[in-house]
């Protein structure tokens, strides 16, 4: 192939043009550390490719000199699987120019989009066509989709329209080999054969480079309610949860699960923050969305939690009377992260166990990790919905955060190991990228890493897609 | 091992007991034959396990002696896919002993089933605790669970529900050397390494054998709301779609087209049926479901059809009053494949094209058939919410059934290129088993089915589970 002969850098150079090749080192660093700025990586070269057809040349160009790629999207794993190794060898893939909405389909409630579009642009081109893309997530401002689906994103909405797999119908992807392998056709229904985009969702760029997808749309809600109850206990709170499915089916969008830690902590941080409900240990926030316009959604919330205040296991709730009063519960909310960091150096565990087990989980991890760090400070809070929980840990009062950080391996076997216990997820949203690698190999049965060989052996045979990402 | 030694049959009996293989003709013979009684083949013998370690056994005895196998639930495929071939070299292993709930979880809103039980069962059970399992189709009396997993079946909630691989958070599999790959976990995030169950969803038995899965559970509706709606032509119907969609959300469970053509035979065929609102070409039965006790939702349903009536988008509606007239409506459009049946053979379809395609790929389909075959009859209905319509097609009258069916091959390739020029899918629920390989070889790009051979060789490398289906 043309694009195969003579050095590698003038070859790539021919495909995407000088000005979509970077460089210097300066040019190359930021496609170089993640997001949380643990892994600082080196490459030969970041490569800006224009189209899916230049894509598949530069991997093919790749593969001629056996040089492995890193596929790159909005670059905020928070696993380090988009940040190429120390080493130095590698090419990291952008897929940023990639970003045009290909078409929107209304009547058949579909979109089609390049890989590097953020995802907050993908919403709002759905929004624009008055339709709804679910997704939503922290970083929704700069991730970006190839990437969200690479990873199986998760997000705040995974109890109504689950994962980012779940709103898949299609995928363009370049295999390792420098082919194209696409079914954008945006069936509902297609039994012909093994469903081939269910390998490239989640496998975080090991088996091939997702260039574009078919994604589900659905329809906008018209009526929302927001609304913040106090418990006496977890066990409470997924006993509410089962209350408000059964009351309010599909439009329960939203059931996060807050400690009163959290709450304290955000409030102390940023002052504009208030404490909707003091004096209780645990509070959920309830989100629960209607596509009709009147929809008396609120009126059965409130039906929901009065039941719960009268049946004893709601202490007491409010419901947002406005849509400002709404986006305060949840800025308290998703302020808890932000409140922790500012807090000083903290230890992030992204679980999930069955919702059933929640409650059980947390008490056993507090006796062990109270054993074993005395003082030690939780603030726990996540998406009590889909049973995933950030169950995060900050230092002791008075203990140096160096020392506690030195302790990460102790905590996180600690917390792990009861994870798996309870039949739980040591990452639940975030994947395995180069974070969690020797945690796969000591949680993930044996005959799962050797089919996850098979796999990658027979989509990627000379390992040139992200290697030492995912496998152990 | 223990199992593989000396001749076969001797060595699995000492696996499942005496009782439990079938080996005189006519206790073989219906195992050997599908249920449209298209394929007659032959077996070895027919091994009923009664645990998934038999199963496990069953297969390390069948490789150890090279014998190939074909897994069977409740041998309900419609295109051949459970049953043996004729050269009657293949062991049958039915599923059907395994068919127990293991657990039901109801704070996790989850049942453990195993692969033989019958899918009204698992309603059943779902139902017993409260809770709903959505998967629903005709054959629900006889189909079991594990064979839904593996063919990734339909039926009519798709449209809200998902197909079956949607329903599945984990799987137990026998692999095809007999070890046994498990995630029964429960999680509803779990991004730890490749998604395997998604190997095996779908697959029909060529990946592995299912015999066990972990199925999510769904609020119970508790207001119910089924119309008929009588529109000019399908381009109105799919508009209707739409702005049903918008109204109702996630409460629209079903919206099913129907042609007059359909009605006037199942009324003449079955003269029980009364057609709800004669003198019109098109109809769609629209079923709303919701959560809550006292939904408005049957006034959402009404005022939404008043709406398109005055838009002059449908002509007539009707909504039932009782829940006998509701099973009335889905008795008439159920009755429509047996009223084909009983009027005599005809030529089958399961397609799907994207919704917004659906009024020209019939219109065109139409015109190029009527070339063909003029005279011909057209039964036209289906799941118009997924873009899946069951294109079924009689003979004109006066012409010899037997010459109609003679024209199979040519009419397929008629129909199939059309689907295919409009972006569908020539089989969107019934799967590819036997019948439809040569229709996979041809429609289905090369390069895909390299990747499944390339994935059935990492994973069954000596083609042992159920040669000769689905890869051409």
């Amino acid at each position: 192939m043309a694009e195969s002969a003579g050095p590698l850098l003038p070859a790539l150079k021919s495909i995407v043009g000088e000005a979509n090749i970077l460089t210097a080192d300066e040019d190359v660093a930021p496609f170089c550390i993640d997001w949380r700025e643990r892994y600082r990586g080196r490459a030969r070269a970041v490569v800006r490719p224009g189209s899916t057809a230049e894509v598949a040349s530069v991997v093919r160009c790749c593969a001629a000199h056996s040089v492995p790629i890193v596929p790159q999207a909005g670059n905020t794993s928070l696993c380090g699987g988009a940040t190429p190794h120390a080493a130095g060898d590698e090419v990291v893939i952008s897929l940023s120019r990639l970003n045009r909405v290909r078409a929107i389909d209304k009547d058949n409630a579909t979109m089609t989009v390049e890989a590097g579009m953020p995802l907050a642009a993908v919403q709002d081109a759905a929004a624009q066509a008055g339709l709804l893309f679910p997704l939503s997530l922290a970083a929704e401002g700069s991730c970006q989709i190839g990437g969200n689906l690479s990873t199986n994103a998760g997000g705040t909405a995974v109890l109504r329209y689950g994962n980012a797999r779940d709103l898949v119908l299609g995928l363009e992807v370049v295999l390792a080999d420098g082919r194209m392998w696409e079914n954008l056709k945006g069936l509902r229904k297609d039994n012909t054969g093994y469903d081939l985009k269910q390998l490239f969702l989640g496998s975080e760029g090991t088996l091939g480079i997702i260039t574009a997808a078919l994604l589900k749309l659905f329809p906008k809600p018209r009526t929302s309610t927001t609304a913040w109850a106090a418990v006496a206990n977890v066990a409470v709170a997924v006993g509410l949860l089962g209350a408000m499915r059964a009351a309010l089916g599909d439009r329960l969008t939203g059931f996060e699960l807050v400690s009163a830690d959290c709450v304290a902590l955000a409030c102390a941080q940023f002052p504009a923050m208030t404490d909707p409900l003091p004096g209780h240990p645990w509070y959920v926030l309830i989100q629960a969305d209607d596509a009709a316009a009147n929809s008396p959604v609120t009126a059965e919330v409130e039906n929901a939690l009065a039941d719960a205040i009268a049946g004893g296991q709601v202490r007491d709730a409010t419901i947002a009377q406005s849509e400002s009063q709404a986006s305060a519960l949840w800025s308290l909310r998703e302020h808890i992260p932000d409140a922790q960091r500012r807090e000083g150096p903290n230890m992030k565990h992204d679980i999930s166990v069955p919702v059933s087990r929640i409650p059980v989980f947390l008490d056993r991890a507090r006796e062990a990790l109270d054993a074993a760090f005395p003082g030690l400070r939780y603030v726990v809070f996540g998406h009590l919905g889909d049973g995933n929980l950030h169950y995060n840990l900050s230092p002791p009062l008075g203990v140096e955060a160096a020392a506690f950080i030195a302790e990460t391996a102790r905590a996180n076997r600690i917390v792990y190991d009861l994870v798996a216990e309870h039949g739980g997820s040591f990452s639940a949203e975030h994947g395995i990228g180069q974070m969690k690698r020797a945690d796969l190999a000591h949680y993930k049965p044996a005959i799962d890493i050797e089919l996850m060989r098979r796999i990658k052996q027979a989509l990627d045979p000379h390992s040139l897609l992200n290697p030492g990402k995912v496998l152990p």
